[in-house]
């Protein structure tokens, strides 16, 4: 990823470069965000999602609702004015227009299963791995409070990972839980919330750096010490058997003993998805954001220089419905976080060669430019991306181009080809070469793709 | 179209509606939208383009650079700081980022093909048909100055309406042939360019408006009407007379005579590309924009309430060396407009009933969720789009709910069904029930897909 910072750096003295903290994306980097992306919607759609399309900016009113983002975010929101004067901002991120096009919608039938799959834009501070515009991946369910619908969200995150090729530990916790646990241990109500998100800081700052957090926001002792013990004991045991033990400390909780009956349900359904042994039980897991109220989930890639979350999400029921000044309308997704995704491909195949091009064959005229067009019409018709010389080139500044570019297949065309109705296939790869009629170099490519 | 722009308006009352000029795209408008940039894609990879994705918004100075869109357009341009305080802009076309991407990679090599589907935004009077953020679909081919290149471009356009079911018609010049011409005919040099923008005008006010206009600009009575006679009696012919009338009316012109020449090379390659029938020769045809240099495109559909162009384009071999400040650059592309399209598509699709999900099958479990859970993986294993009841609604209102969703097929799994491994399919559209196997679902739902 150094590499990739001095590149944009170097850049940054240039006045053709993107702006600063976004990115163009040309050739293998492109090929390789369409893959996934592709690979996403896929997944996203054989579990019965529809696309939603949004614009790219918002009404400030609405980026700036109590409901929404909150102050923090709005920092790093670029601010505008359309000739009407009226207020805009670049969407940080998808969730907001979700709740906008469903607070604005009342008549859609429920559950909605959308996801949304566009830009976002914060200018905050650049950092290796942030960016000012990036892509975000975004599934939801709108409506249902199943425990069904938790476990949907974490079967299709399973599949999607599955699909890209990416060895992954789907970490879940559910916070009235987690909330509920803290309370039967002492912590007082109004540090609930601090408390939290000293917890999730566990897997970066360890047990000391944890406690030492404790202690400073106001916890005693024995209680910070007996809840660290607690969580570092729970994270070594599997699913059932945290829930079992969660039982037995819990006590009368109402809060906790709901979380556990939440996520005793979302793992039965996960064993009908068959999809158990991806998932981990991780009760310090709360993901900052206040607004989940029941599961929540993190994704990580296993084995893999990149540490930071790969997906994230979770079950937010009071959102939307205060954002729409309605009764509650309970909702669950996850976000699927394309430049992380791509850089675990990226570092995994690092020996592979990364596919440059679309393009399977290039065809090269030698006087025989109506007969290459005729070619690459079929050739297209039977589906295979076709390229020819468009420059009157010879062969071999052809060739030097066609391997520059990527591409396997040269096809190459004289009067000799012309009048047998063939063509002069090479593979750039091996060096082979062969004369051949048409149908079978349609047979050969397609057969290779 | 009235009746979406109505809904707009009533929209425009409420806080949470899209920005002014701006829309959200929801079920069948989405997948409708989904299937043309689709189709659009898999015909520009055919033909051997690559995509590049660039950022949403450039620097103000690429975006108001002297070669870029003009004063016109800037004054329609979303502008805004980021907290560096850079001044920054949403990009108003996608010809502007390539031509940055190729000024600031000199080492690419030539030619590039590359296309974009992507939003832009002009902050314009709102009119029907336009919006302040849309999608251009552009396909551009850097660097080669052939007649081979002009005439792939057509020949992609061809086959794009084609696939896309829409019957068009794409007419084509050249704007050196054009210039010459006028020059031929005496028209004077500095009044060429508003000459032209008067002609361009004729299929939209007519004979008399243009000469009005002529008149106006300056030019003396027989040259104007001279000049409308030739036009409009070029226009009955086909591309082959109009040809042929052409060079005995330019004479010793050097720049007609040029553009002559390549709109020959132009037809000749098309007629290779088997696609002469589609293609007319239109001598009025400039498309305003000053940068085009040669070929010009304008599509239209045929037959069709959509009287704007559906695509237009052509060849711009200047404006890409004198952005990068180096030797010119040639250039051909054209852009795709997605809202006259679906329009199109729309209009002429009135009766069709429009696709409102991807999803092809709902199961809905009659006690008996495990199983529906086990059906519904069997089906997305087998690329079948499924959703599940997530709401234990009674079968009456699941069924209401996949008819109002669209879905054509529900799958019921009660005990009985469970016990012999089977389901109760019911198609909603004719009413027909059978209790199936899951691999005849399978079969039954592919083959009907």
């Amino acid at each position: 990823m150094s590499k990739e910072k001095i590149e944009n750096e170097k850049l940054e003295d240039s006045s053709l470069a993107a702006p600063r903290g976004t990115r163009d994306f040309l050739f293998e980097e492109k090929i390789l965000r369409d893959e996934v992306t592709s690979t996403l919607k896929t997944i996203f759609e054989l579990y019965g999602f529809n696309a939603f399309e949004t614009p790219a900016f918002e009404k400030w009113e609405v980026l700036s609702s109590k409901y929404a983002g909150g102050a923090e975010i709005l920092k790093e929101t670029y601010r505008f004015q359309d000739q009407g004067k009226r207020e805009l901002g670049l969407r940080y991120d998808l969730t907001v227009p979700l709740c906008r096009v469903i607070a604005g919608n009342s008549s859609l039938p429920l559950p909605v299963k959308r996801y949304a799959i566009g830009s976002v834009f914060r200018d905050g501070p650049l950092k290796i791995g942030r960016y000012r515009e990036f892509i975000q991946c975004d599934v939801d369910i709108v409506g249902s409070k199943t425990g069904l619908a938790d476990a949907e969200i974490v079967s299709l995150t399973c599949d999607a990972f599955t699909a890209l090729g990416i060895d992954y530990v789907v970490k879940v916790n559910n916070r009235k839980l987690l909330e509920g646990l803290l309370e039967s241990m002492q912590v007082p109500a109004n540090k609930l919330e601090t408390v939290i998100l000293s917890i999730d800081k566990l897997a970066k700052i360890g047990r000391d750096g944890v406690q030492k957090e404790l202690l400073e926001k106001g916890l005693s002792i024995p209680i910070a010490k007996k809840l660290l013990s607690v969580i570092l004991e729970l994270s070594e045991l599997r699913a059932d058997q945290v829930l079992f033990q969660c039982e037995k400390i819990i006590g009368q909780n109402a809060k906790a003993k709901q979380g556990l009956t939440e996520m005793k349900e979302v793992f039965d359904f996960l064993d009908n998805f068959g999809k158990t042994d991806a998932v981990v039980l991780d009760i310090s897991l709360a993901r900052g954001l206040a607004y989940y109220t029941g599961l929540v989930v993190e994704v990580f890639a296993k084995n893999s220089e990149v540490k930071s979350s790969i997906a994230g999400g979770g079950r937010y029921d009071e959102l939307i419905g205060k954002f729409a000044n309605r009764e509650a309308i309970p909702a669950v997704g996850i976000s699927f976080g394309l430049d992380a995704i791509n850089e675990v491909l990226k570092l995994q195949d690092k020996g592979a060669k990364p596919k440059k091009t679309l393009v399977s064959v290039y065809v090269i005229p030698i006087k025989a430019i109506p007969q290459c067009i005729s070619v690459a019409n079929q050739l297209r018709a039977a589906g295979i991306r076709t390229a020819i010389d468009l420059m009157n080139r010879s062969i071999s500044k052809n060739l030097e181009y066609a391997s520059k570019q990527g591409i396997n297949y040269v096809a190459i065309i004289g009067p000799k080809e012309a009048e047998a109705k063939k063509l002069t296939l090479r593979n750039l790869e091996t060096g082979e070469e062969k004369l051949m009629t048409i149908a079978d170099t349609i047979m050969l490519i397609s057969r290779s793709n």
